[in-house]
């Protein structure tokens, strides 16, 4: 995954975790050194990883990572090159080893940087409105618009010929050239992921960003969260409609079409050529195919195939679907 | 029901109130003040209640009120120490009565007393954005963040630690400590409440206020009305995603999850510990139990007992649901 | 339809239009002057207009219109009056020559003409908030209000006793009297219409504009699209709740309630006395009668006659569906 955003404050001395983690480990050298925290598969020697579901034993397998915080039960599947370490559960845990290589991921506060654009490089540069801010570490290309009262915060980069509405904001993103983001959108938000804890949840680390791929359009008040330990992707020449919400870690091919208040749960991967209807759902975790037409209102809850029709809640095949409610 | 900010215009004489109704009775004593309108349950000797199904007739027999608005059917329910006014249409004369009490209630015009930041005493107490705007009585507690072009219109209250976002819009709300409200929410205008009439309808006054408790966290775009006779609560350490519609009156419990585009339609009660998946939709007044687990996209119709997993719509047990749309 | 923004860069010579679209016509009078593109119905003569669904076949037999875009098959349908242009793909065709009248109705960019509104000659006319713009070619009426950072573009009209809230956004929009459009609404913005295409999808234009008649309220956070060839119209003393989408050429009755979150897709026409409950959605292209009652949750996907009450996904008659679902 590329986070270029969030500063890895390690490496860390393996101990260090160990204690952060509150576990012990016999026969490990305390002073190895840990560089980062990635996926399965994106993780490298000296990296630490995590494996939390049998669902991703493949990934497991060829992990290159030298430390995997993972269960009793799912340790025996990594290779020898990888030292599980086992705790009760693995996502708070690895929420806790996050927090510590990205402290600054957590927290989604108003962002203290953002100034007037008048006062920025990029005064002569952009065709901008009345009130618009922005913050830190903001790449902006040529021929750009961003309209009045918007919001560029910290860690964004805008390719070129941009429009960029109203009222709207931006953090953690990576838009590429010829995107338009219409009014009152909220864009690279952390995604609504924790840990459930009665009296005061733990808020997991969200260090994606949110990637607007070319000649992409995102409707008026649409929200896109952006990824935690991945991004979220919009991909190239994707519509979407007005009031739609994406969440954290979904990922949409090319040439997609996605009419009005359709939801789509965090971690769905959706195929090139899709169409979904208004105000269809999608939950988490599912694949949707290429090629998928997804009828309006639907309910999506299992993965669907390449080339396929669907409509109704649950989706089923839209013929099957239409002919029973003939 | 606790209502800090609306100020009562009476007390009124019975008389006064019975013209106002266009109605008359024997045998009253016209010179009786009346203090206030208050709901069953929530009056005392000397204000005004309404009874007007008999769902509330538990309550309408024990009210303290010295006088209710309600029909010749239901009067005799009521307790001899409560004065029947009989109308043709209750909750049209409640519209009225509560108006005459509360003229401020109807009108959710722009607030033309929120000022800059900068020229109130809250300059140096709270971290803020910038085009921050602060209307009249407006407390916020300390250590407080407040995003750019947020406003916080007159009637709110803010307790310690809270972050809100930026281009949010609060009124008519208590948020307690550890509170954080994304961007883009607007929290507190009156609910959808109106009696229809062709040509103009009549607006019914909102005097209640959106309370939100401890260590709660609401997501972007969301929009939460203040209660019309009642308060809407969401509970301690209760979060809720992006996009989300809670309606006048409905009172959340604690430590619940609500995700995405969630719809709850006026006056439901929702218990502790519940989690609501996306989109999912609630109707009006209906009572969803502590433990409940409801499938994202259902739409719930009925009330659901405690400790139950629901998913459809209409939502039924979600084996049953599974198991039928296998 | 009253198109009273966009500026006809019109006439033009057949001759230019042919070439256009790339087609030529022998026996044609190439000098012939065209004034501008309608709909079949709206076309006068020296009009050219376009016919692309046999669902459009009485309106076609009955145009006034001297030229008309449409393919091989249909256009045996057309009075001898109307000399038929025919292509491959009509719709694609009709938004090419749109596009050469009406240049400016394809770009949404924000609005570079709006200033400060106590720059404008509406500084002592309208009660406003903080941080007001205003566009060129707007007219605003007597005892308006206008709250904080809200938008009024270029192109907007606002009849007496309007109130418009804070954070919203109004463009290409006919507001009659005594209309309450609340807090961060985005009206007029183009719809969701465009021709698919690898690699860079072709906008739609969108010529119409949002006509709100008078007494209508709009909630909170709700997004009215503007009409592509026709206007999308509120009908009088209609309410919307919040967070509702109404696409481009909707066109909704007099006297109709709408709940929350509710989602009506392009081009459907919705009757006088129509409800609609919470997160229901409509398709496109249909016609919901008068009197009618849509349960909340539901999806519309057919007609609906007057006088009925309706439910589920896809609705049925409410009736049916209780008694399938006890």
């Amino acid at each position: 995954m590329s986070n270029p955003f969030f500063k890895n404050h390690g490496p860390f001395f393996v101990s260090d975790i160990l204690n952060h983690l509150n576990i012990k480990i016999s026969n490990i050298n305390s002073n190895q050194k840990v560089n980062d925290i990635k996926d399965l598969l994106g993780s490298n020697l000296n990296d630490i990883t995590f494996f939390h579901s049998k669902k991703y034993k493949d990934a497991a397998i060829n992990t290159k990572a030298s430390f995997c915080i993972t269960t009793e039960t799912l340790k025996k599947e990594l290779p020898k090159t990888c030292i599980p370490l086992v705790v009760d559960n693995v996502l708070v845990s690895v929420s806790k080893v996050t927090n510590k290589f990205y402290p600054d991921s957590i927290n989604d506060d108003f962002d203290d940087t953002a100034i007037n654009i008048g006062k920025t490089k990029f005064k002569d540069k952009v065709k901008y409105g009345s009130n618009v801010l922005i913050g830190e570490n903001v790449l902006i290309g040529s021929n750009c618009l961003i309209g009045h009262n918007t919001i560029i915060e910290k860690n964004v980069s805008i390719g070129n010929n941009c429009s960029i509405g109203s009222n709207t904001i931006l953090r953690n993103s990576i838009v590429k050239n010829n995107v338009k983001i219409l009014d009152n959108c909220v864009i690279g938000k952390h995604g609504f992921g924790f840990f459930p804890m009665n009296s005061v949840n733990l808020r997991y680390p969200h260090i994606g960003c949110v990637f607007i791929e070319e000649n992409c359009e995102i409707g008026c008040g649409s929200t896109i969260d952006r990824g935690s330990m991945s991004n979220t992707v919009i991909g190239k020449n994707t519509f979407l409609d007005n009031q739609i919400h994406i969440a954290h870690n979904v990922k949409i091919g090319e040439n997609s079409i996605i009419a009005g208040q359709v939801g789509i749960a965090g971690s769905s991967i959706i195929g090139n050529n899709v169409k979904i209807g208004g105000q269809a759902g999608i939950s988490g975790h599912l694949k949707i195919g290429n090629n998928v037409e997804i009828g309006g209102g639907s309910g999506v809850i299992k993965n669907i195939p390449d080339n396929t029709k669907v409509m109704g809640y649950p989706s089923k095949n839209i013929r099957e679907f239409l002919k029973e409610n003939k």
